[in-house]
């Protein structure tokens, strides 16, 4: 038996490192400004402690383009390396640095962002050569690395004076977009943008602050005003303090409006309300999220939450990390706890990353308990823009949906809103069926179910108005947890069977006047489709009514959406009832009518009327009503 | 100066490659079934041109799951390793076997999965322990080789006997799910159900093939059959010579047919038809596309276009690969030459990629008008079903829209399919007006526009049906494109105004009638959303007629499906036209009634009724239109 070590053939393994390590290429920009943060971080850290005696002075990150020579150069003025450690740390690849800088002081504090060595030999990605000039804050000369991307590198001294380190990438001729402004200017604003270490990018022209024009007059006292003196100064491109990262007792609501202003500079809208997370134990997270104001505008969609960590910027898929029904929200979250080189099924099951989406979705049942509780008013008149994503948050957490017993309303047609206790204490003396239900009203759109809606009102009953895409969900899970409790949407039947109370009203026509006008009426409507149903109603209700029964069509409504409702009820024909009020004098008249096309008439029109409520008389049958109607008033 | 290697710390580089070089854990096992696969192909290779003097036999790879020892283990019977070369393989990670056997056989035939060695050490994103126990197809003893995810391994002799490689997986802690039965047959149908080598996972009984059992009568003439003898037989989870391997010749429709079944066993509906990609130059390509018959149906979306590189499944993300607009189509696509560990905007611009979807298009272009010339009979049939796909690649793939007009058709509201050529023919004489504009009439729904149909009809015009959510778009392409060719939908205005003839309707309404006729009826209806026009029409058209000018309707469209119309102009408000026909004798009658009172009713109820056609009256409108209409037929 032999023993051994499973030996890393560089030759191999280098260019898997350039090609597939990182599958995006743009990345590079983003490892290399980190490890210049990180050194700039480091040094500070470590003249705080005393164990390094030099000025950290005004240190920031540069970077520059160089056309003529194809060449980007990174420049910090961080702790830089010496020859040996730049033997140590660029030469030996996956030795990591960071880790070894943590282990030894071991604090957080220094805010350390790479996680192994390998960011630098992303550089290889974009370039065909990579020269490091260094020098260390120590009292040692600089050092000048170079390497062509073959494993083969040479390391020789050089005349740098200055601290920090200078990485040149001489840019391949595959990558040269890598050399257009607008470009690098892209990735900056894209990873960069709340960098912990200022980035010069370039320089601009400001007007000097020092300096005040003078006003001359002139003869006839025309006044004239020197021109402005113009300075140059460095552009920086990053907010180094970005609102998140402070304390929200520092912040005013304006500094929340501005921070959004600043995340989604194209976004008019502001945001409807803000959630300031702020966790150290048992996991490091900080972030602002925003209720955004629904919008029409598509672009609002593509303004996702940013997941930054140590404020640069990693992704805006936080699928996993954020709870699905919040994903709508926008903002920012900062977490160094969070792994990101995993598949997303892995985070889904980590422990970490599970306590990260339950805090997150506990922070904002709070935040809406607490906003309804201070201001309902103001609540009320943002439900609109917040209801789906509450709903969507009670059906897919029962956590949520126990805490948004509180603050969830129920909007009638009338813009009252209630929560559900309030509207269960409201309806409770009107709306309690003879069986002992209580039978809660409700309307999905308040124009299409219109004479359906004044017909509950007229019994003074209370009608919702539900008209969000996943509402039938919702019923079903508020019915299965409140026992006696049955939703009904107002055309489900006639309103005296909706709520079915002791009180009979007594039909005009006898049983046996009934049994001679059914079949009259059934003959003249399309029997596969409607139900023909004879009731005895107040004659002021419609004489034809079409409903919708209720199980039918919320099954059916349920499975469209997705998700529950019964199999293969999707695909179900429609099926109405006509319900025929006997003691209306216009369905009197039709059974005392006695030429059949006459007869016939009457109930067509009646019938097509009664479709129009239900928006069911289209096509021809519309055209052909129209006609009718024009010869009835000329 | 100095010069060095850089050098890679294994202790480092070995736990990035476990964890982060596949995001996706499950991947281990087509990673070590793909190494399986290989060893026998590259046996067969070597038999074949006469280098291995062994038989190859029924190979195939054998999955196997010990639940009490914790282990699952994948068996092959190819080519094997002797010390030597496990120590070349394995030991030395990122050694490209595969490129180097390629290097040496240079040809495609032996079908190389593996890229590079490091496939088999995913294995350690799954196990704590991994074993090799293998044999050499040469005279050599076999080897077993032993690692617990250190980078220390053991190697020892073993006695097995029969040539292959077994790997024994002693499954991690956190990983136990890759020890159920039913995860490992997920996997296997995942990404091997068409693997080029015999899977076996398990066994399974059927009824004995060489047995037929006897039936005996007894006394009472009853007859008895014995039961059949069943054997167990090895379970084979794949199909090794799936439809695509093979040339179109020699497939006939129901081999299509039973693929499709194949691959998406859960869809009922069949294909409408199927196009067989096949190209060996510049890239190896085979594939079989399928046009999916349109079904309300939500898991139909599931189904997507299969990649698979050697029949090993890779991705149902074809994006960058497949056009855009055939991402609808269904199917597989098995090509060798696709980059796949690197990003989709890397892919998007390489070279090879952008000529296999250039191939696809064309492909498809040319099966969509041989099925037209062919059949166009039930090339019609089928329109609807694939309309969508053709219209959107003619919006976004100008060599589409090119070819497209051999096959594109334009349905009219009666069922006959125009080419755009045959349309123009058909609509030259008739629908040419005044100033030599040839005007395409359309409506977006039969139903709902029906009256404006009608009169159209009546004219003798032909009426597209174009109901495609992006036809906005087509319909400016097309204008684009030929010129003096202009669209209008059949309620953009009175048909008259439509197209414009020289001849002229004499109104019988004078000038003056006609002044005093507009500010009544100006006064009854919403000036800010109607404007009113009064025309001379024939008296029996509808007295009154809402329009909705074409321009502004269609931007609207446009912004709202996404992409071009004019900015801003989703949010502007509905804006239509009245048109009073002064030749109806309603009108006339309006004109002349005394009391203000009687005049408001008459054009309140035709004006709701003009609405009712434009599918406009709603609400407590089309409640109070009801009960009014109910009053005048009592």
């Amino acid at each position: 038996m032999s023993k051994g070590n499973i030996n890393v053939s560089v030759e191999n393994i280098f260019p898997l490192i350039k090609k597939f390590l990182y599958s995006d290429h743009e990345i590079f920009l983003r490892e290399l400004i980190s490890n210049g943060t990180d050194a700039t971080s480091k040094l500070k850290h470590l003249i705080a402690i005393g164990e390094a005696k030099v000025e950290l002075g005004d240190a920031k990150i540069e970077i520059s383009i160089d056309k003529d020579n194809k060449t980007l150069t990174i420049k910090d003025q961080g702790l830089g390396m010496t020859a040996d450690e730049v033997e140590k740390y660029i030469n030996q690849i996956a030795f990591s640095g960071a880790e070894e800088f943590l282990d030894k002081y071991k604090d957080n504090e220094a805010g350390i962002i790479g996680h192994f060595g390998l960011g630098f030999y992303s550089a290889f990605m974009v370039a065909k050569k990579v020269e490091i000039i260094t020098k260390s804050f120590k009292d040692e000369p600089a050092a000048h690395w170079t390497c062509d991307g073959s494993p083969e590198f040479t390391l020789e001294a050089h005349d740098k004076t200055d601290r920090g380190t200078e990485i040149i990438l001489h840019i391949a001729d595959d990558s040269t977009e890598f050399l257009e402004e607008s470009k690098i200017r892209e990735l900056l604003t894209k990873y960069n943008r709340f960098n912990q270490v200022p980035i010069k990018f370039g320089t601009k022209k400001i007007n000097d602050p020092d300096f005040t024009p003078t006003t001359t007059k002139d003869k006839d006292g025309k006044e004239t005003t020197e021109p402005h003196k113009q300075i140059e100064v460095d552009n920086i491109i990053n907010n180094t303090d970005p609102a998140w990262t402070k304390k929200p007792a520092d912040l005013e609501d304006e500094d929340y409006t501005n921070f959004y202003r600043e995340l989604y500079p194209m976004q008019f809208e502001e945001s409807l309300f803000h959630i300031h997370l702020n966790v150290d134990y048992p996991f490091n997270l900080t972030g602002i999220l925003f209720f955004p104001k629904l919008s029409p505008n598509m672009d609002m969609q593509k303004d996702k939450i940013q997941l930054y960590q140590n404020q640069v910027f990693v992704t805006d898929n936080v699928e996993g990390i954020v709870p699905d029904f919040l994903q709508m929200l926008k903002g920012v979250i900062d977490s160094p706890d969070i792994p990101l080189n995993v598949s997303r099924s892995y985070l889904q099951a980590d422990g970490a990353v599970k306590k990260i989406s339950g805090y997150i979705t506990k922070k904002v049942a709070d935040k809406l308990a607490s906003l309804f509780k201070n201001n309902r008013e103001d609540f009320e008149t943002k439900w609109n823009d917040i209801k789906v994503i509450i709903e969507y948050g009670m059906l897919s957490e029962d956590k949520f949906f126990d805490k948004a017993k509180s603050f969830a309303l129920y909007p009638t047609v009338d813009n009252s809103y209630f929560t559900f206790d309030e509207l269960l204490e409201k309806t409770k003396a009107a709306q309690t069926d003879k069986d002992g239900n209580q039978i809660i009203l409700y309307a999905a759109n308040k124009e299409a179910q219109h004479s359906y809606i004044q017909a509950a009102k007229t019994k003074g009953y209370e009608v919702l108005l539900l008209d969000s895409p996943i509402v039938g969900h919702l019923i079903q899970k508020l019915e299965g947890s409140n026992e006696k409790v049955k939703f009904a949407r107002v055309d489900a039947d006639h309103i005296d069977n909706l709520i079915k109370k002791d009180d009979t009203v007594i039909s005009k026509l006898t049983d046996e006047e009934k049994e001679t006008l059914k079949p009259i009426i059934e003959a003249a409507v399309p029997k596969e489709t409607y139900t023909v149903q004879l009731e005895a109603m107040d004659s002021s209700a419609s004489p034809f009514i079409i409903t919708v029964p209720e199980f039918m069509r919320r099954m059916k409504e349920m499975q469209a959406s997705g998700g529950g409702g019964m199999m293969g009820m999707g695909n179900f024909p429609d099926m109405y009832n006509l319900v025929v009020n006997t003691n209306h004098e216009l369905v009197g008249e039709i059974l005392n009518t006695k030429t059949a096309k006459k007869q016939e008439r009457l109930i067509k029109q009646a019938f097509d009327l009664a479709k129009l409520s239900q928006n069911l008389l289209h096509g021809e049958e519309l055209t052909n009503f129209i006609k009718r109607s024009y010869e009835l008033i000329k």
